[in-house]
């Protein structure tokens, strides 16, 4: 199964890095699995074309992917500054209030604010297939419900192959059904959008939904050795890594990146929260004041996606510029336990195929 | 370590299987496993010592442990009538308003209330553990904290062993310090009693935590071959399963488990809620009419431990007798999912071995 899933996406190891960061994605494709970029943040296009120019120039020819947001259900379409008119005036005080509290300073005269991500929004993203398709990419994924029929049949055709999350057997059946090629099973322990089921429970499940129509990658708790052989051994092709990349020394060189990396470190696997104020969505974030103060006693219920990402689209600018640990918004999952120091992918990687190795060792030597 | 722990326990194959049943942990001991029974239920510490006294008939001489409740934070103590006071009379009406919405009858005329559970009582806790000492129980294990000292120590002097659940990796690491000699690592997808991390994430941290000292066991989300292989890979020594048993033949033995089995045949692996509507901690049921009644706006906040339980305890006895699967309460784990058919304990206990053995096979045809 594993030799399959390397052959199919032409990777050495069966571990493929989502990751926000063009430096990391392509640090990982050279070390052998593969890199695959999140697209979410790239309102415009234009911006995402140049970056995977960078990526096309530093994988070494290596494979690599790329993640767009479509999710299942359309949420209401619209420029950021139509989508700004439908924020209640309480929310926007509830922000204003919560920050001031927790001591975050105003952006500088002069910088500009913004827009929210609008990378969810189908717009967006199919700007984002089009530009995807003009580079070298071996797989898209798409990270909520199944991408559109249309988006699939053209990615085909131009010899991509898709991905899709799954956080329910059936979600990863439709996706099949509608001509995706890997199914990412995602549990409840993983970073950002999550369902409820956890991954040991869930990956046999999809494996067993899906049979042999396509592989499953497992997603949510993985960042050990021993984590991949567990995911191989519920049945899964690969695993599908999110959190671990953040605390590599490629991370770094995205600007006020180091208090998140700084918060990363010392949290412990019981310091995330499944929460909607992110993007509307339940997704599991670091806990931090930003989040205590969303479950404080009064807090408002976070808006749909994609309005409580434009709400809180300010606020991550002056919670990122603060460089301030204790209240950053970071999406990650509850593997962040083990995040415990910084390194270079290559290093990771290694480390990972070394304990797996070790893994499949001691369990060959139970029979 | 697989050898270590069944040399320690005197057991054949890796299975730790919790259940209330008797003749469920009767067969999982003759089964090679090794049975526990879950004495939480007994009140009266003599009807324990009579149902022991089935056990050591019917184990073949095998060894059998039981599971005891010594939260680590005492509650109150008192007897039924004494606890009966403390509840608020909103609480009663709301229980007795629901039970009348959701159509389950009274009990007949002259059929006795049933006292609470009161097993999570220290008092009652240390008398199940006097009476175990008198019968020749292989492990003690205790479901909610360390176990206390004199506990420990006694239970060593009769040459027991000494098992603790967590939930947490400090909380191994506290159990380990006190004595406790096998530590069980409950994952979030776990039934019943359960805390916030998963076990992909929570079996390596604690294994990592505890080192050398303890062989650890998974539990959480385990009810087939390839997810025993991937605790092995996550470096438990075992698996400890419990939901897994309630779909068995040798549970039906047990009046009024009929309506469960059939509630819980049925279920997918959404179908359980994380509430503290059972005992007043939180607890992993099978989402039903009845934990629904409990979510609802308008419903109260459940009580703590251990009055919730004997706030609720005529109304599981009313639910029991009404055999409406729609209303069951029930703990089971995420894995009720994989629980579709009534099979005999020892035709579960082969195919997990079968599937376990084929998952390790697999796993080292891909070095």
């Amino acid at each position: 199964m594993r030799k399959t899933l390397c052959d199919t996406l032409g990777i050495e190891h069966p571990i493929v890095g989502f990751t926000p960061s063009e430096h990391v994605a392509a640090a990982i494709s050279r070390a052998g699995g593969l890199g695959v970029l999140g697209c979410v943040r790239f309102n415009d296009p234009d911006e995402l074309d140049g970056v995977l120019d960078w990526m096309d120039a530093n994988t070494d020819g290596k494979p690599y992917g790329v993640d767009v947001v479509m999710p299942a259900k359309v949420p209401t379409e619209g420029a950021a500054v139509d989508l700004e008119q439908l924020i209640p005036p309480e929310h926007r005080e509830f922000v204003r209030r919560t920050l001031d509290e927790l001591g975050v300073p105003e952006l500088p005269e002069g910088e500009q604010k913004q827009d929210g991500v609008l990378g969810w929004l189908h717009s967006v993203a199919r700007s984002h297939v089009d530009v995807a398709l003009r580079h070298p990419v071996r797989l898209i994924a798409n990270a909520l419900g199944s991408p559109p029929v249309d988006v699939i049949e053209r990615a085909h055709g131009h010899g991509l192959l898709v991905a899709a999350l799954a956080g329910k057997a059936e979600h990863a059946v439709r996706h099949v059904d509608k001509g995706v090629d890997i199914v990412v099973a995602q549990g409840h322990e993983a970073g950002g959008h999550t369902g409820e089921i956890a991954t040991m429970v869930l990956v046999p499940e999809i494996v067993d939904a899906v049979g042999d129509r396509v592989p499953v990658l497992a997603a949510g708790g993985i960042g050990s050795g021993r984590q991949v052989a567990a995911a191989l051994a519920l049945g899964a092709s690969g695993a599908w890594m999110g959190s671990y990349w953040l605390t590599t020394t490629e991370y770094q060189q995205i600007p006020g990146n180091a208090a998140t990396q700084q918060a990363l470190l010392a949290a412990g696997s019981s310091d995330t929260v499944r929460t909607r104020i992110y993007t509307g969505k339940p997704a599991r974030l670091l806990k931090t004041r930003w989040t205590d103060a969303w479950s404080a006693p009064g807090a408002p219920e976070p808006l749909p996606m994609p309005l409580q990402n434009v709400l809180v689209s300010e606020a991550h600018q002056r919670i990122t510029r603060s460089a301030d640990p204790t209240v950053v918004s970071m999406p990650v999952g509850q593997v962040v336990g083990r995040m415990n120091k910084v390194r270079p992918v290559a290093d990771v990687m290694a480390d990972l195929l070394a304990e797996l190795d070790e893994t499949i060792v001691k369990l060959s030597d139970l029979r």
